[in-house]
């Protein structure tokens, strides 16, 4: 059985040339950055290299940039530190956050802090006005990703930011889905506190960044050596971090075609899902705001009844294919998506919710292919169950 | 020039078998583990199966077992997760541990924890005496390192936790220089929370496990997505985990003849000492109960000065020596180590201590060429400040 991988925004292969850029430091040249003699320099300069170069990519200054073990680690200590620096006792985030945000968000909720949870347009935007109406003078942090992970939806960060600049309330965006995949600068989005993942982007697992800006109101999170200026212990992981600077590099290097290539190959799925099962799917997210690796349908049989997300998943494995409905598995059953629901989908319409991510490898003959399953399963689900 | 590298206790090189170990999950079977698909389960279930190795390595259950990011993640989620699950607001640690510790320690205590810092005898080691008399009705946790990263010093950690469990208090232990290297068991050792990391085995860097005992009062500190059953979010780096795991399994397998090997060495090293330079150096640490890769000494010039470390570092660097004064380097300038001033040393005295500390692949001609670069560089120092 071959494998049709649908499921790059869950993680993607490290690129050949990531992986090249990382080996050297694995047995070769693999002393502590932090050691002084000729064996840590090598590591130390290369580290520091690829924080400028990265730092440069976001259009940000080297100083700003702080490794980390990953998305989740930067969205903790993005939040965790933002907190401990303040005085006001009130966060403002969104319910379709990423659980690495939601979960951060709702542990400072356990602590005292009060949450504020934006209402949300049909798309799953927030609108400034919206966000003007939730700040208050003890608002301590704002917390909003870029990129939503299921829906694909773009929010407007930079106009957001704006008012939260005036207000002189912190922001943390979450970019792990949109770095390397849509312009991210943090000039232009002004934010104070930005996230980022290299797994997500051809790099590999166990490595990110956090953006701090020069002078923002933050502690350190995570408390040990004096690496990282004193803003986060642990011996450096420089292969984990000249995999992230590389696939970044890379990212941005190819974004164009990339994008182009991604584009074409979604409108041709929505334009081959509209032809096969017309009937079928409902698009979720604007199409126009939408970024262009994520699709997001939700699915119902020839009877109107929506399908069962989990049945659908392990039919589509079962012809090799892979794909997602968004939410986290946890001990064999999948809950509805959180995101879907604070959409203002019902639990039956989450569970009939799939989330096909693309990648640089995927053709419109898998495409096809999948499609032709999806029909496949819808049928034979249909007769089953009229 | 010939790379000598004395600096094991800083970080070690991948082992090859290890790094193969990790390579078919880089850009291979790179699927996310908590994905359903095939792609994911894998990934899913060779994480699980090291999971269990490492548990049993450890005689430990493989459900106590969370992977991280390193040591510093590990001992900071544990202490913090600890105090979280407590009522309690007292500490008891010692002033020689590592930063990763001492640091996530001190911010409690700024957070409003009080600190009791256990006296040390003349090795650095804490006696079951001393640690009764700090212990409080209200403490909440003892963190203390099964083996000092500068000196090599046991401590009696069975003996201190049977004293800690007859009061309900929890114990964590460092174990981040002991792992692989001397047998640790949780339950000889009879902890609640170990941390250890993979990078200081032949592991890479990026990767560790804490272990938190079935039923000991915890809370996760990393918060996010089901991943770890909901006690540390962030998806799993499956290469990251392959590599820590067949790292211990090495170290645990070949560990008599490791020791032997570098007890041998050390033997040799401090016999060389002794035979041309015996009137500069003071080992440093117990002879009995010192681990046997470390080797710390001190040192003085012909006139009885401490020689200045940083200098020494420097000038064995350019021999190719690399080894280590223990502390971190911050801005080029080398502070006296917490350790030897824990210890009793002075600045000075502490300034003019070096850890040599050995691995699998370091030879009799090696410390030959460490020590006679000692005496050149001692003897022309001499010479120009008498």
């Amino acid at each position: 059985m071959t494998t049709v991988y649908f499921d790059y925004a869950a993680t993607t292969p490290v690129d050949p040339r990531v992986l090249e850029e990382m080996l050297p430091y694995m047995s070769d040249d693999y002393g502590n950055a932090s050691s002084i003699h000729h064996m840590g320099r090598k590591p130390s300069v290369v580290a520091e290299t690829w924080r400028g170069k990265i730092a440069s990519l976001l259009e940000a200054k080297p100083a700003e940039i702080i490794f980390t073990s990953g998305g989740t680690e930067s969205n903790n200590a993005a939040i965790f530190g933002a907190l401990a620096a303040s005085e006001g006792k009130h966060i403002i985030s969104a319910k379709t956050e990423h659980n690495a945000v939601l979960h951060p968000v709702e542990y400072a909720q356990k602590m005292g802090y009060e949450v504020s949870w934006l209402p949300l347009d049909s798309d799953g935007r927030v609108t400034p006005d919206a966000l003007k109406q939730c700040l208050r003078k003890d608002t301590a942090l704002v917390s909003l990703m870029h990129v939503n992970n299921e829906t694909g939806t773009v929010q407007p960060i930079e106009e957001l930011t704006t008012i939260c600049k005036d207000q002189g309330v912190a922001f943390h965006c979450d970019t792990v889905q949109s770095v390397g995949k849509i312009p991210v600068s943090v000039k232009t989005l002004g934010v104070d506190f930005l996230s980022m993942s290299a797994h997500k982007i051809y790099g590999p697992k166990g490595s990110g960044a956090l953006y701090v800006r020069s002078g923002a109101p933050w502690k350190p999170w995570m408390h040990g050596g004096s690496h990282e200026r004193g803003r986060r212990g642990g011996t450096l992981n420089v292969p984990g971090i000249c995999g992230l600077g590389k696939a970044l590099e890379l990212a941005v290097q190819e974004m164009q075609q990339n994008t182009r290539h991604l584009r074409e190959l979604k409108d041709y799925f929505i334009q081959q899902l509209q032809e096969i099962i017309p009937d079928n799917y409902t698009f979720n997210g604007h199409p126009d705001t939408c970024i262009p690796h994520i699709l997001s349908v939700t699915l119902k049989d020839h009877n109107g009844q929506p399908m069962d997300g989990e049945m659908l998943l392990l039919n589509l494995d079962m012809e090799g294919i892979c794909c997602s409905n968004g939410a986290a598995c946890t001990s064999g059953t999948i809950l509805p998506s959180h995101v879907m629901m604070a959409l203002g989908y019902n639990e039956d319409m989450a569970r009939s919710t799939l989330r096909f991510s693309m990648g640089t490898s995927n053709t419109t003959e898998q495409v096809n292919h999948v499609i032709h399953t999806l029909k496949k399963i819808i049928d034979r689900h249909s007769e089953a169950s009229s």
